[in-house]
């Protein structure tokens, strides 16, 4: 675990932290290629792909209903309560993003903003190891409360194995379009669309490097929720904060992946001891602390500062995924967060309620990208469209000013636009 | 211009259209060359570059506020009114696109949404030829609006040449940093940030072919508003609409670029033969007849069709930047209308007023992805951070089935976060 105890040593952690997320070049032409391959040979290159990757050959990608059903028929009841519980929490948040058409009238006309819901989304959820229920309902509750009618959901079965927890977060979000594909190969087929799968508009859902890199080479064609890096937290805490549960929440990251991120920032060199000293303790009891270890080591850092205002510059320039905040008063440090993905304030926040059971979305920002991207949320699986109705005399209120605009511009089609509608002279305008 | 009689013509179309934002590879090379020299040697790779592309040699990016004045003050009035008139509407209608920060209360604590604008823009705003001082008011006023207190702005001035009626527009708006550099070198730099240029978070602003690329480049490292595509107008009209408008609207749009595509679909081929004989007429006299024509022959179309169902299901597969409706009762259409970047309803709605002075922002999504892009908006210049402040009971109420679902996962360490809180058997729970 690094110390740090200076702008110097803070800015060369910095450093390292943002070359965590650059992309591999070899990765990049392998990605190329699978996409290329879907493109052009569709079910077919997807099929060779599962079977080379997943060690699979499927006729068909499509997980049957009575699959789903039975796989979800096998886990126990404590765990299905406690994924109700969730959705149902997961819900009534996300309904509080829901945004409405509008519009207003002045002297010229009517204008206004009509929101639709996407048509079509693609969800991917990782299969495998790293096979999260969580991760179904926070991407399908958010596009279902946005209105979304088609959703396709890809989730590999690697070597066949099938994971009734997803398959009873599925069946509980009712999504019944699900392709048992993964990887780079998932991504293309529902961005691309081949003869078995209808291509989307969108696709959401995180994903190792191969199906991050497929997202952001296939941005455009359909539009995507964030390129996700690896986890982060931030805590900032001062003296009154409790340390062991802070040791806990730093590890709860860093047992994620060895390029997660665990970062404390504290005015409190004594809390800075014995955080240190507590981490030990925890990690040795730890079943991945291997992984919390390695990750502890490159990307983790306990930063001691002089004041509440350098602790902020500096959660501002990492803008994290996480940030909780366990200080005496957390409410009155609200004003100095500009960049983070979510904010838990006090004690009781433990980040891990917010990727299970608060209710936010648990798809945050990372690698800094809070300083410009949100948590995903219900406006990813909506689009607007600008609505403009004018009037024959609001027409000819802006006529002249946008005619000479148009013509300073340089086009005279533009300007002639408006011209043909001045010289007309019909009661109606229809003439 | 394309004639339309059969769903196969209009599929062959659809094709043609589809094609059309395709990048070139030997342009994706250079672009990504010019990426790398920026990032890595800075300004000296800016100076080089714009040296080689727009013939001048600067000591200084940086344009003083004496030469934005001096240069602003060349325009004459009338087009100075013409200006502020446009800044008024487009300021009353960005207003209306605000959002706050909500949080609500239930048994358990507080959960909400903080939004904060975000901290540094860059704009890119194309020089040469090509100088809008529309754009600039389009792109400034809704970061403005957004709450964004840094905006640096890059207009190239190719061989030195200054534009007055862009100065005018920035100067109206009152942004104060402004660098006299294109291309994907100012992308570059305004995305990596140089010597003297600062970095920012986010980029937008239209461009040529380079500048749209090194923005899909960039993505990530920064955030952008769009990958903005040749302009697009699809017209819906009945028998009762005036083809004189429709004509003069359809060649507003082609004679912007030779990749621009101008579509009418109509019920009537009787208004079908009227238009395309008012386009030869009108096109006969335009100054930019030769691109507006070879726009209307490789990208234009007049499409006959038995049923306004028809008509719809073809404008949504458009998905069009901007869609008219010049139909007997154009509101009657909205439910109809699910992809479109802007709707004018009605003949006196030119969409040429939409690029001015009507309000809504004219920086619309093209290429079909009105699918899932919206306008740029107030809302390309937020970002959300969720908040989570869970009491003690709260937490207690959420522990187990959090606990649950984390071990499910195989997560240990997030498991314990929990736990560590459930043994804590502190009064307040700080010991």
């Amino acid at each position: 675990m690094r110390q740090i105890r200076s702008e110097y040593e803070f800015n060369e952690f910095y450093e390292v932290l943002k070359r965590r997320g650059e992309f591999d070049v070899e990765i990049l032409a392998t990605v190329t290629k699978i996409l290329q391959g879907v493109k052009e040979r569709g079910d077919a290159e997807v099929r060779e792909l599962t079977r080379l990757f997943d060690g699979i050959t499927l006729d068909s990608f499509r997980l049957s209903q009575d699959t789903v059903d039975e796989y979800a028929a096998r886990v126990d009841d404590a765990f299905l309560e406690a994924l109700k519980m969730a959705h149902r929490r997961i819900n009534v948040y996300h309904h509080k993003q829901v945004e409405s058409s509008w519009n207003f009238s002045d002297s010229h006309g009517v204008l206004g903003q009509v929101i639709r819901p996407l048509r079509r989304v693609g969800l991917y959820v990782p299969g495998g190891k790293a096979a999260y229920p969580s991760t179904v309902l926070m991407n399908a509750i958010a596009a279902q409360v946005a209105g979304v009618r088609e959703i396709a959901l890809c989730v590999p079965t690697p070597h066949g194995e099938i994971n009734p927890h997803v398959m009873a977060a599925i069946k509980l979000t009712g999504i019944t379009e699900v392709y048992r594909i993964g990887g780079a190969q998932a991504i293309a087929a529902m961005a691309f669309g081949t003869e078995s799968i209808k291509g989307v508009d969108k696709i959401v859902g995180p994903g190792n490097i191969y199906v991050a890199l497929a997202k952001k080479l296939v941005f455009g064609t359909v539009d995507i929720d964030m390129i996700a890096g690896p986890s982060e937290i931030l805590i900032v805490a001062d003296q009154s904060a409790n340390p062991v549960f802070i040791a806990a929440d730093l590890l709860s990251q860093a047992e994620h992946d060895e390029m997660a991120s665990s970062v404390l920032i504290t005015t409190s060199e004594a809390l800075a001891q014995s955080v240190t000293e507590e981490l030990q303790r925890q990690l040795a009891a730890l079943t991945r602390k291997e992984i919390a270890s390695a990750s502890l080591s490159a990307f983790g850092a306990i930063v001691v500062v002089d004041s509440t205002e350098r602790a902020f510059d500096y959660v501002n320039r990492i803008a994290p995924e996480h940030l909780e905040i366990m200080t005496e008063e957390p409410e009155h440090t609200l004003p100095l967060i500009q960049n983070a993905g979510a904010i838990f304030l006090g004690q009781w926040s433990a980040e891990v309620i917010g990727d299970y059971a608060a209710g936010p979305n648990h798809t945050l920002p990372t690698g800094g990208s809070a300083r410009f991207f949100s948590p995903l949320g219900v406006y990813d699986f909506i689009k607007r469209s600008s609505l403009i109705n004018l009037s024959r005399n609001g027409f000819n209120a802006l006529a002249a000013e946008t005619q000479l605009l148009a013509q300073t511009e340089g086009l005279q089609g533009h300007a002639n636009a408006v011209r043909v509608r001045r010289e007309d002279i019909s009661p109606e305008g229809n003439g």
